[in-house]
């Protein structure tokens, strides 16, 4: 790993960027340390996610937390995959005629996706968790879901996740589902156009931690209340504190 | 309103006993008043219910708030009723028989007592709300979700409602559902033995509010976790305060 930026926040917060070999992140930690991590996963693109993800970094700073988050595969600048792009247009090409998204275009879509970038987020944990500013158990916190659910499956020092339920999800990562035991705060916005409500909920369903927790809010994919950050960083508070 | 007895807890609060013409009830003050007023819903039998009640009270004035309760009509030491009694009785038939509970049956159970018990708390407010130790918005906080929603469509000085899902719910309320406007928090025990699910999202769905927020647990109805009774008060903390 090797910083490649630094800039200290007006709050304290020193907001890092490194490149873990090709791979772009960020890390974001306190003047006060060290703290427990959040990994801050997102849907790919650092730079057009870089406003969300700073200001969720900087409300986890408030309440004790370092953050990082890294770019995925095939999104931002790192090279893009044909196989994902087919799938891509696939999807909106369903979508535009009105048709059902079939398992097909779905595991195309996501399944490639979490097997290259679970290793990753593990990689980055190697990285980042020797860094004498970082100490204590993780939390995983974002979106694409199902790389989440892996993570929390095969990495046991991910103790607790926040899971964002806004993407499309394979059947065999609703399998995987099942084998998750961390503790678990679903977020699920209701009136998300570009997310299955009722897939969301049976995904919830299938979880298999025994301390599981659903917020759904009103509104859409980018509608995430303000209120729902503190009870996140809550949720981590009782988890990883 | 008759205060027939009171008592002072270690941390402060005033716990006073009540009756309000021949209806018992209970209110907890705050040392330093005034303060908000939380109505507790419950479904039914204060002397069972007490130990909850008295919890659930204690922590919303760690958390500012003032709270009361009164018994529902048919329950407790108040007159039961023979229409009510029978319904119970067409329900515990249905459900030990393995039939579905009729519409008619829910009706009939459920109906009589909203219509019954909504004015009582509407009386209730009459009589506690020109205390000195009360001032502000009142919030409703708990279950006979049928109940929560009448109050909060025809009373207007209800101004924020936690709603407890785990009852059955005519078709008719999910009518009066789509004309509550407050801000709601809706809790939902995953699984409910004696609820159903479905039916529980279905209402959460047809809530008109703008402000509203799911929060489902694992486990069974009375299984909600400590938790939940923080986010509680910081959701009455929002919207009373």
């Amino acid at each position: 790993m090797r910083f490649t930026a630094e800039q200290r926040h007006d709050d304290g917060v020193l907001e890092r960027s490194f490149t873990l070999g090709d791979i772009p992140g960020i890390l974001w930690t306190l003047a006060s340390t060290p703290a427990p991590l959040l990994l801050l996963g997102h849907p790919g693109g650092l730079p057009a996610m870089y406003p969300r993800l700073s200001g969720r970094a900087r409300q986890a700073a408030a309440a004790g937390f370092a953050s990082a988050t890294i770019e995925l595969p095939g999104s931002g600048d790192r090279p893009r995959s044909a196989t994902a792009d087919q799938a891509r247009a696939d999807l909106r090409g369903a979508l535009a005629a009105g048709e059902p998204v079939t398992d097909d275009i779905v595991d195309r879509l996501v399944l490639p996706l979490v097997d290259a970038a679970v290793p990753e987020w593990q990689a980055a944990l190697d990285a980042l968790l020797p860094l004498p500013e970082i100490d204590g158990p993780v939390g995983y916190a974002g979106g694409v879901i199902s790389i989440g659910v892996r993570l929390a499956v095969v990495e046991p020092r991910v103790s607790a996740a926040l899971l964002f339920a806004g993407s499309f999800v394979p059947r065999a990562i609703f399998d995987e589902a099942r084998q998750v035991t961390i503790p678990l705060l679903v977020l699920l916005q209701w009136d998300d156009e570009g997310n299955d409500r009722q897939m969301a909920l049976d995904l919830f369903d299938a979880l298999g931690s025994t301390e599981k927790t659903l917020h759904a809010n009103l509104g859409g994919h980018t509608g995430v209340p303000a209120f729902e950050g503190d009870d996140g960083n809550r949720f981590f508070a009782r988890h990883l504190k």
